[in-house]
């Protein structure tokens, strides 16, 4: 069984015409969606995992035919010159498949949040209130070019109930194609729709917008993607999404820090891995121990450039001059904004007006400090005397993760299988009309 | 002091500088808003009671300045010939402004949301990991021309810890700026910002279209408004927001019904009160107890114009006959569709095709057939034997409601306090660093 394909090569005409075109066929895949996730609501936990675990079997099996898709992905990649980082993140082996299909086994294995309830009460009139986990129903994810989240996404919405609506990048197409046929061909194996997972094979940027206007059928978008694919969602969205959105983290040093756990921290915040949201972009510091705290974390940041305010470059030799810029900026490499603040309130102001909401950091041994900050910073995750890089799905205890959320609505941080779930309210009464 | 204004009149010249202008202004007060809700979110459950209760002393105190205002309002509602049902909702009383106050004192009179720990737990490496919590930020909220949404909204904003950004119509505009004013001044006289009740004063369109996309400073828009605002909300906003959205609500009488329930909370959730959200809007009926409950169901909804498919009509003379648009119709108003369905799978599949997610109500004693429904029907609430009227915070018991969510994400169906309010991880260690 293939998977799905939005092909619109032959909508040639007028551009309205193309875009009415790939609207219907957008919707008519978003349709099976749906159908299929109404009988994923009703599938026991039993039937889902079996489902996972099946498809986790399939992934194996299959890897000659992943690979030699992927093979595939990867020469035109080079052909086309894209960077050898990319071509990374593209390029699958026999033990990324098993890999994948670990991941997939993982999930299997992790508490089913459906059916959960939350709450429940009785009112006067006898009415009986409950709100009870149920999934989201169709879940979008768009994606670039990493195949292993068409098999990491499916499973998690899969485990949760929800059918995976997909669309990957172009660069990848033929991967995903694959891996997206084996799953579905072994979902529908255990009696499972095929359409718990559907990919859209059309890459183009035109889909892309067809696919986030499908709001009859999708009940939450989430991107996976940089920047430009943010804006696109902001801009053109009418569905409901979720923002995986940008870590610019901070590591604030206070007067009252264990300067050994401080220096610890910020190597391992900023240094551990630097590619990646949780790792901490900004390194403030209290002037009262700027000067004996700075040379020695300068000294363990090895081969981290240093971009200082002039009150740290007075204790940092040959660092890089801070502009405005520095200080909004998510490096994602080995690179440190460092900056000496007055103190607690000017740390949590430098936070509140350059930070993006993801993980803010403070080393004290204040109780008093550590309550304010707690407190006063707005963030999804603030942490008292521990790295940056703890927050994450797998380091929370999700068990996996589908992304980490910066907005405030709905998801907020680590999102695991509880954030790809709604609740329902259920009311039951022998009668009651309302006076 | 004045409530704030955007004035924008003075921006002549091409659009893109009217729209620039009014960007900036709208960022101005959105920074405005953003700082008050700073202080507000660290503000004790006593300081924003003290203001709610000094708030609703100050409406009573000021009552003439707000009815002046009002007065000028509906006469130019007159002068312009809006309908009488619109000036209703927009003329205030003494009466009117003692209920708005009353209002803001049951809000004080209710517990607090913010500080709640929902969880918390620790890792293997001695993370201590806790979710609390803590106000949304800045909540927008636009609205039509009931004034005393103004002094309702900015109550539940306060009393969660978020400022209130309010953006009203051009119809109250005079009723809305004085009574903002006079929640800023008596806010203000308690210790509060005044910033913590911001009310945009230019009604345009252009300005409704900026207020949507201030994402700098907006954490979540509310929009209470018909079909025209949500959809400019859909394509305009770039901020997150909640939909307040349709209510197309279904009852339906199964087989096992107890034919007299049904028909007193099909007439109550029809009756009580037509123009509301939670209202029924199609009554669906098994085929095999049509004939028996039909007629005296439509003697009992007398008044209510019957628009029935052919196998209901059969049983009701004098029914108007249904076309396709009758289901998709929240019709608000004394008209009720009827279908015989053949049974539950019927039921559902229509609810699915028509249904908006709002209220969805079934009548029968069979345990089998309610849990069906209860777990196949995706709405915001799903009803056994009890009238769709219920499903609102009042009823609830959430104690005041800022609209009921039609959306999965963030919050469905009736929204209270807490629904107001985000969470934020807070992780305590001792030196943890990732290996």
């Amino acid at each position: 069984m293939a998977a799905v394909t939005t092909s619109s090569s032959h909508a040639d005409g007028d551009d309205a015409t193309r875009t009415d075109l790939l609207d219907s066929t957008m919707a008519a895949l978003g349709q099976r969606a749906k159908a299929a996730s109404r009988v994923l609501a009703g599938a026991s936990s039993d039937a889902k995992d079996h489902a996972l675990r099946t498809a986790a079997d399939a992934l194996v099996a299959r890897t000659e035919e992943i690979l030699a898709a992927n093979a595939e992905d990867v020469a035109t990649a080079e052909r086309d010159g894209v960077s050898p980082t990319v071509i990374d993140r593209l390029r699958l082996t026999s033990a990324r498949v098993e890999s994948m299909a670990a991941g997939l086994r993982q999930v299997a294995g992790l508490a089913d949040p459906v059916g959960e309830v939350l709450d429940g009460w009785v009112r006067p009139n006898g009415l009986r209130i409950s709100r009870v986990r149920v999934p989201l129903g169709v879940v979008a994810i768009i994606y670039e070019n990493r195949p292993n989240v068409t098999s990491d996404a499916a499973g998690l919405c899969l485990k949760s109930g929800n059918a995976a609506f997909l669309r990957g990048s172009s660069g990848a197409i033929r991967s995903n194609t694959v891996i997206a046929a084996v799953l579905r061909d072994a979902i529908a194996s255990t009696g499972l729709p095929a359409d718990s997972v559907i990919l859209v094979e059309d890459t183009s940027r035109e889909a892309a917008v067809a696919f986030m206007r499908q709001r009859a059928t999708v009940d939450c978008l989430i991107p996976r993607g940089g920047p430009s694919l943010i804006r696109s969602i902001l801009e053109n969205a009418t569905v409901p999404y979720v923002i995986d959105g940008d870590g610019n983290c901070h590591v604030y040093v206070d007067v009252e820090a264990d300067l050994d756990m401080a220096r610890r921290i910020i190597v391992n915040a900023k240094m551990q891995r630097p590619s990646v949201c949780n790792a901490a972009e900004t390194l403030l510091v209290h002037r009262d121990i700027a000067a004996e705290f700075l040379p020695g974390a300068a000294a363990a940041l090895d081969g981290v450039e240093l971009i200082a305010d002039p009150r740290a470059a007075a204790h940092l030799p040959g660092a890089t001059a801070a502009d405005e810029a520095a200080w909004s900026t998510e490096f994602l490499d080995l690179r440190l904004a460092v900056k000496v603040v007055d103190g607690l309130d000017d740390a949590i102001d430098h936070i509140a007006t350059y930070g993006s909401g993801h993980s803010e950091a403070i080393i004290t041994g204040s109780v008093h400090t550590a309550d304010r900050f707690t407190a006063e910073v707005d963030a999804a995750a603030v942490l008292v005397n521990a790295s940056t890089r703890f927050v994450d799905g797998e380091e929370f205890g999700f068990g996996a993760e589908i992304g980490i959320s910066t907005q405030k609505l709905h998801a907020r941080g680590p999102m695991g299988l509880r954030e790809l779930t709604c609740v329902k309210f259920i009311v039951r009464g022998d009668g009651q009309t309302r006076g």
